[in-house]
């Protein structure tokens, strides 16, 4: 028997790929869309996809009949849809980043209540949070770790918010040190990245680059690397599909995508 | 409190190496070695490093107070060596490889009836460890890998044993499958590499390379890389300095370094 | 003052590419294109483009005033566009690929007689160009190479047309040598790759990659990796932009791109 | 005909390597040594070597016939050493680095003078000089490139001196600029590494890690690496090898491997 889904946030980039993964699959079946504009100039802007559309999710949850619901859109609607499903009964597993710890304290405590699986994930490429998870692991054994991430040259930031997240998990297990020589001079200032807790992070913006990271631990004679190469958003549909089959077998809100891996 | 500890095998490579770790770290102590020939030319082999030195394990064991057994020689030496220490109650971490299924039972039922651990390890590179241990946890959401294992090009078996073993233990989680293209053309016979299981082994032999294996998973807008180096025997002693710490808490044997991981 | 530039294949990958890269480029002007088909239903297919249409090129070059052609069609077309262009004075930048020797002796000739430059290549991705010919270079100095080249799991050939030609161009420098312990012995049928005299490529298929080749040189020592990635076509854009400025230095026909680098 | 070497410096790391190498290459043949002390309490420090030795490089050009003459000892030594090879007529082999440029242009004026070779190498890692060479050619064609050199962690400069001198020869040939988004923010400073020109350096230092520097350049669509792993000191051999044939066919002194390959 199929799986009955339904996506909110059609429109976009992500929901997009997303609706073409479910069509594709062969134990997913698309049943409705949520948009918060399900016409355009009279024009009904999900014709293409030929399954009902909504703008209002209770509407939506109420008539259709549906196991999963998925919502890529942003934090204060998804929050509204995804406490919605929940009173349905209706296993979400949420894309949107930027929930309130208040949002998501009673998001868990309403799948607790209905004992109804909830996945809500920043991120959904496998490799990458395999990645964070491994390097965690691996900190136990090795105190010495560069991290090393590599992005197009448009992004702002430095370094990613994945590479302090990375960063953060290490510190959990690794035993604190001021790496390098202690008498380590730079020559250019920069040289030796940015500091995180006496570990090193560099950043390189390059054009042709997409997203890349990798975590490199030194030891004695031996070094240990990590690494994800992200080319393109079908990374995130992997662990999307990955995320409908596992929230059926759940029973609470699980936060992360490492905690079902 | 001191860990003491007795090395047998002192003037191999390993054992060399091993006496120089547990003489620089503050929390062991050597307190005798063993070798086949304490004495060369009616002179004192070992007078450098002074200690008592045997040619008898059992006698070394009854005349000298020590917590830990080191072995670095070869099987049937190591064999007797470990057996004598375990009736001891020392606790042995062996770095001999090539033990027989009936020795390994043996001594396994010898440390679980006396209740003190034993670690027997064939690979003490902790990074080499974590590599095949991440890529049999990665094999769980990824069906698609090649491994890529580079050495100098004295090295006579290809694949490695190392890339095979880690071929065995992805098999062990990964989905089945034959990769690449159903109806892919080798223009060259060979391109494709080794096949194990429909996954790929592909052996690079360079002058100048050391010890180096990569293992690449892909799936759709993403890979994922686990590579380890080795560039000196290095590597092995820090393996061994978690195993002399780590079997002071085990009752039992445990083969493979990965188990205390 | 502005290069005036016609486009042969605007309605392809590449050419709509080009089209974009050479609106971008402030010195450049689109001034018209050649397609096989100008119109489709009755309406004019390349209006949004705001330049004349043709579908005969010598009519294009009689009416339309310009400095350079492009052409990003097939060969046969390519071929005829190519001697209109040189025959008018304008100089070409042939993207196209599959031209008889005939065609480009001819092509060559009429080149050399008009003096005026004329650009052929097979690869327009300036840095996989280079990787070939710092791979030539490096050859003079090291005898022993691996070519380790990546691609989606989609490619039916293996090794990849850029990995043989990378190979014939070392080979060309190259003091020929058979690679690896003479008395090495492949456990696995394959592990070794595939032999190009003496030296070794080998080709790794998953999903996830899209185009990637590393040339790995190993002496006592050291190793030089030379190693090209190929995210898009965009890759191919700098490569025609660059030709485009070229051709107008030369008196003759160049072909391949590593011959104006 | 076997060429004729005498070697200064010769109970120094890279001159006992030097020695191994002469001895073991058929065309070579070590026919004297220099040292600044020849006996060590009386007793002769070269016997092994079963070739003259001299502390007077003078005395040793005059009564030892010579083809090539190689130093690998300190500055001061090193310059008066080189002087008298070349009014002996024999060509010198320097690999001693930190001559003033004073003593650079008297010998290169007498080597002119003389009409024979001379080569004075800071590097003789054939691998190395061909990455710097590489990369101001690509320097050309792509603006956008960071530097990432990996080190063990007892080094004490940052960048390296590899790092900074390729830097250098890439400013030579690069379009000026400054990379990176006009608005990136350090999040953490120092994550973008070292600026030089408007391009960026990162330095890592990790114990296990010997010594290693990519060049990587992007450009639209597409990355170039060029990448020199350096495992020991085998890899000066090659470069010293190849720099006793060349200095044999040269007539005047050359500065750096890099103009001879």
């Amino acid at each position: 028997m199929n799986t009955k889904i339904v996506v909110a946030g059609p429109r976009g980039k992500m929901g997009a790929e997303a609706i073409k993964m479910i069509t594709n699959e062969p134990d997913f079946q698309l049943v409705a869309c949520i948009d918060r504009k399900t016409a355009e100039n009279g024009v009904d802007a999900h014709s293409h996809l030929n399954v009902p559309s909504f703008e209002d999710a209770e509407e939506c949850f109420t008539e259709i009949e549906t196991d999963i619901f998925v919502d890529l859109t942003v934090p204060d609607v998804g929050y509204v849809h995804t406490k919605a499903a929940l009173e349905q009964n209706i296993r979400p597993v949420i894309g949107t980043t930027g929930f309130t710890d208040e949002q998501l304290n009673e998001l868990s405590t309403l799948a607790w209540e209905k004992k109804i699986g909830c996945i809500i994930a920043p991120n959904f490429a496998i490799g990458a949070v395999l990645m964070m998870k491994f390097s965690k692991m691996a900190a136990k054994y090795f105190s010495d770790v560069d991290i090393i991430e590599k992005h197009h040259d448009n992004k702002l930031d430095a370094p990613s918010g994945s590479a302090i997240k990375t960063a953060e998990l290490i510190k959990d297990r690794r035993t604190s040190k001021k790496q390098g020589h202690p008498n380590e001079k730079e020559v250019l200032p920069g040289a030796r990245g940015a500091d995180f807790d006496g570990m090193k992070i560099h950043s390189v913006r390059l054009p042709g680059l997409v997203a890349h990271q990798e975590v490199l631990f030194g030891s004695p004679g031996q070094t240990l690397s990590i690494k994800h190469d992200s080319y393109n958003r079908d990374s995130f549909m992997e662990g999307i599909k990955l995320s409908i089959k596992e929230v059926q077998n759940l029973e609470e809100l699980v936060y992360g995508l490492e905690n079902i891996l």
